[in-house]
């Protein structure tokens, strides 16, 4: 295809290493890794070394890694399966956290918990402040993500998860758009629950986990055969675990030098954008190396990336996890962003594949696109 | 490998055509489906052709296909979902149920529902008249699958959803084993959901749906960015979805022939079994065109199984879903087999990929073993 990539937070194309990894486990030598016979044994040393590759990335013990189906399931299981064990009393999340958090947590509303949610600064970084003071109310459960995915914003985890602690509540973080892309040390975030997804990072869809700490009683979301030490059912997917194994390792060994690769050209994408008067939101704060939101005023987000997307670059407008919402995006609502300009937004995440000249023709086209919507606002007008 | 895989129940490989349709989803074409740039559109495209196939072998419209992770996601889906949005009342499964069915079933039992088991007789089919009876207390859901995954006995789940609806009882059947081995359609069952699963019948791990009657109120598992319309969020696993679409279409379509293999290969071994004095399990009912379950008296299942894998011959004993455990096979229980012959069990399940001489090949070893097995513990008595 000829459009170029630039939604690399939204799903990333499955690296060719990854897919060799996985290739025997899609032909014929594949086994229930429940079974016994020798086809079996061999699906289960596979899970199992998979598992260890994975714990090790993020400096666990294998046995603190729970595969699940994705990021989704992983941020549901933590969420719900967290407070089935405690008894309910407040629950704290983050005004910007993927609807894969915040909607399990108002779920929880209808079983007695109280929802509260935690502020942002106008850089869409949580406010420890606010924090602090909802903590001391009763608090079973928090959970703010790493690093958001609209805006690449880091958020002060291990902070939080030090002020849980004291206040008797446990931490969960959707780590989802940060692993990958930052080191990431479960123990040194001080959280009792982590999800990871193999997807953005080059792995395959349909895998991710939930890192644990060996002392959080949790609930099942999946009953049934007793896969993952009771903790979730299902026949494992071994090429998918196999992949997404892979897909880490090569993300932790190759982290530094694609760093600096997306920092290069993030500088270079967003100097041109300041060039054509683009608002950009978040840009103070610590950041992913690869993300850049912005809006240009009084050109909608939506026509922007359809506009784009004709011209051959392939953009996000705000989240585009959440399916068919015309909603402004709730992360710049919460940075205090007007519904106007926030209903501009659109997100440019790069990877190492995409080059300078790729770069250079997205403003290039940006700009062609922006002047002839502008023309067109004016003839309306 | 060596091996020959008779253990099609457990898990299937991933047929070649298959691995085809995918490999376009698994390189550098990947899009998250709900993005709205071209790679985005050419996903979601994608995932409702396969949608679109799936619904046309079992005889719904597209929009009953409810993706999910698998079979146990599914299965748990339909029990918890539906009874979510039911007061509570009496939930009835079988006492065959797959432990996806029977275990979430259970974990209603915490939420006020009245979990009762339904009886079978000694073949292994469900006993109707036990099941009109206790429907006759106010029931909100049923659960029967189509075909026993230990016995391949089929069961009458037309009957009992017909019973189910004159009691005004929803009826989920889990038809895992069933599809692909059987014509399936969903409304001639007259049931108001279906679980069917992709690796199960040549389609990749990881993926499986829940076919829903659009009339069932029914609340999601997994809440997040509202993928499939509100009923289970999380990344569409869209080279899992196509996977699984190639693999029912090609089931279907070779439905006939390989039912003609398998019920000739499972002749073969069956006679040969009762020449070795092998006790037979659920002979009498009518059944999956694959499956044998029997025992050879005051051998244990477990050793037998490990002793034919040595041989060369990949079995299961009992159901291969529930790891690590010792207990003699519930569904044997349920059918009166005492626990001794119980715990002798040993399930072949065969596919149109094998061969008559693979099937000679597995007597000649087993009556070997048997021998073999019969003098170790005639020194031990």
């Amino acid at each position: 295809m000829n459009t170029v990539y630039l939604d690399h937070n939204s799903t990333t194309a499955l690296k060719p290493q990854v897919l060799q990894a996985m290739l025997p486990w899609l032909t014929a030598t594949a086994g229930n890794a429940t079974s016994r016979h020798v086809y079996g044994r061999n699906a289960r040393d596979a899970v199992e070394a998979a598992r260890k590759q994975i714990a090790d990335c993020v400096g666990v013990q294998a046995s603190q890694v729970v595969f699940t189906s994705g990021g989704t399931e992983a941020n549901n299981f933590a969420i719900k399966g967290i407070a089935a064990n405690l008894a309910p009393a407040q629950l704290l999340v983050s005004a910007i956290e993927h609807p894969c958090v915040s909607r399990p947590a108002l779920a929880l509303a209808w079983q007695q918990w109280q929802v509260q949610t935690l502020q942002v600064d106008a850089n869409g970084v949580l406010d420890l402040a606010d924090a602090e003071q909802k903590l001391a109310t009763r608090t079973g459960l928090v959970s703010v993500m790493l690093a958001n995915n609209e805006t690449g914003a880091l958020q002060p985890v291990a902070e939080l998860a030090a002020l849980a602690k004291a206040h008797g509540a446990l931490c969960h973080t959707d780590a989802v758009q940060a692993f990958g892309k930052l080191e990431v040390d479960f123990c040194a975030l001080g959280v009792s629950a982590m999800t990871i997804s193999s997807h953005k990072i080059g792995g395959p869809v349909g895998v991710g986990a939930l890192i644990l700490d060996k002392r959080v009683d949790i609930a099942p979301l999946l009953h049934g055969g007793g896969q993952e030490r009771g903790l979730r059912s299902g026949t494992e997917n071994v090429a998918g675990i196999v992949g997404f194994a892979a897909a880490c390792k090569l993300a932790v060994e190759t982290l530094k030098t694609r760093s600096a690769t997306q920092t290069s050209l993030r500088g270079q994408l967003e100097t041109g954008l300041q060039t054509l008067g683009a608002t950009m939101f978040g840009q103070q704060a610590s950041r992913l190396p690869n993300t850049s939101f912005f809006a240009i005023p009084n050109i909608e987000g939506e026509t922007l990336v359809t506009a784009l997307d004709k011209a051959g670059f392939a953009v996000a407008s705000g989240s585009a996890c959440s399916s068919d919402s015309t909603e402004p995006s709730h992360v710049l609502l919460a940075m205090g962003v007007e519904a106007d300009l926030a209903r501009g937004a659109v997100r440019v995440s790069v990877s190492d594949s995409n080059s300078e000249a790729e770069i250079q023709g997205f403003l290039k086209a940006l700009q062609q696109e922006v002047k002839r919507l502008k023309g067109l606002s004016a003839v309306a007008a």
